[in-house]
């Protein structure tokens, strides 16, 4: 017998992983969320089918949703997390000891419960004592937030289901509030590759860019998320992620990351040309 | 019915596009060639069962192998294309007017007359003036060759069947006699991802570092190609792609390019940490 996961990228385009044995399968009050034990990349969490993470290629994930705000702001001490129920963004942040307070906001509890269960190589932080967990809806957290957070990262599923309400202006306007004088935004900005994600990243480009003075993407390449070729979205208020970046003062920290480099945080703002066009002009 | 045209990543990964139907197929003495129509990325070039190109993402892969050695010095006149078959390497090349003669040697002219029939978007610069078309062993073609070229590109299959021998310490050194004084070598240099094709790629670059003064990697993201994450080795007598670059001097070409641009150029060759420590240190 063969077991395959099979993803549908496109309606033609699939992605398949050999799966030894599926460990969970639960449908909560929001989403159906899959735990596989795969061959080739490990454990593998999808949500309503889709490839949320595996352990193979985690650590490029979240080492980009990370490393690049906190080299950007080496002063960040307090930081809230929406989503990310996975909890490698968790993770990596714990490994700052400038770090005092981080609350994470994910909005079902079960996806918590069952990665701290079967995968432990994201989740295992989630219980630093600096973590205050909320199991809400990240968009009624942030509502009448002021000052509160030198960082936000929104590390959500794609813009259709629970994760809808995070790609909206309301929302991205009481971040902005919620933010300290200095504060960053990071977002999970899809890919320019395909049509259908390539609307949604320009759509959620434009609306930050309407509120934040300073607003970039950057890339990074994950081979399981559809065509390899993503982006997070680098939105402040003060902070430029390239000309403010101090990399003595970073590299000082002599944290061992396996994707991130102060290099690739200044190549990963140097962006094809296409889809510099697609976030000056949309798509043709 | 459906059609679908999949590829093994590894044993334990594939991927798959939909297919509107096979326009080409045929065994030549070298290898197995098919052309596709599909209904995400155009027609599809498959030798031996393996991606080549696509009409979708060639851009990615023919801007990076030819514009990136192109920008580094834009006194380049003679140029050798070992392999290439489908065209676009010679069809990126030849947008520059100061290239005097392409010699271009696919050592299986059937791959050639495919694509000119099939896939004219790569193929239709091959009639150019300066282009000579050499259906012969690349391999001995550079044998003797002695101060002749500015650039050379390897633009080769995987280094398993007709490929093999370009992925050769021979080979290497015989291409460093035929480069001129400021020559540059660029070859197609696998995927750090999987271990498979890391394998390769590290094998390579130790060779190719061993002969060449300077030796980098520099990566792009090409969807159809395993993990999308895929390198080519820039090797070279005296220029530095980095710091030998004149991005004015390049833009002021004014050449229109979908991926590359001059920033890019540079981003390019800021590599992930774990790939850095592959090329040092080997796989672990």
């Amino acid at each position: 017998m063969e077991l395959w996961y099979t993803e549908n990228h496109t309606d033609n385009v699939r992605f398949s992983m050999k799966v030894k044995k599926q460990l969970y399968s639960h449908k909560s009050p929001f989403q159906q969320i899959d735990i596989f034990e795969t061959e080739e990349f490990g454990k593998l969490l999808t949500i309503d089918g889709l490839v949320m993470i595996t352990e193979k290629d985690e650590f490029i994930y979240h080492d980009m949703i990370v490393h690049v705000p906190m080299a950007t702001n080496m002063d960040i001490k307090n930081v809230l997390v929406i989503g990310a129920g996975d909890g490698g963004t968790v993770r990596e942040l714990t490994r700052y000891k400038t770090i005092e307070k981080i609350d994470m906001v994910e909005i079902d509890e079960l996806v918590v419960k069952a990665c701290k269960k079967y995968i432990p190589q994201t989740a295992s932080k989630l219980d630093d004592k600096r973590v205050n967990l909320y199991f809400e809806d990240g968009i009624k957290f942030v509502e009448g937030k002021e000052n509160m957070y030198d960082l936000i990262i929104v590390d959500s599923t794609d813009p259709i289901g629970p994760g809808e309400g995070l790609f909206t202006n309301e929302f991205y306007n009481n971040c902005f509030k919620a933010l300290t004088e200095k504060g960053i935004l990071v977002n999970q900005n899809e890919s320019p590759y395909y049509d259908r994600d390539a609307k949604e990243m320009i759509r959620a480009h434009k609306k930050i860019k309407n509120i934040f003075p300073i607003c970039e993407a950057y890339q990074y390449n994950i081979p399981t998320y559809p065509s390899g070729h993503w982006l997070f979205g680098f939105a402040s208020k003060k902070l430029h992620p390239v000309k403010d970046l101090d990399k003595d003062k970073w590299n000082s920290l002599g944290l061992k990351t396996k994707y991130y480099n102060t290099d690739i945080h200044v190549g990963s703002f140097m962006l094809p040309t296409y889809v510099k066009d697609m976030f000056k002009n949309g798509i043709k």
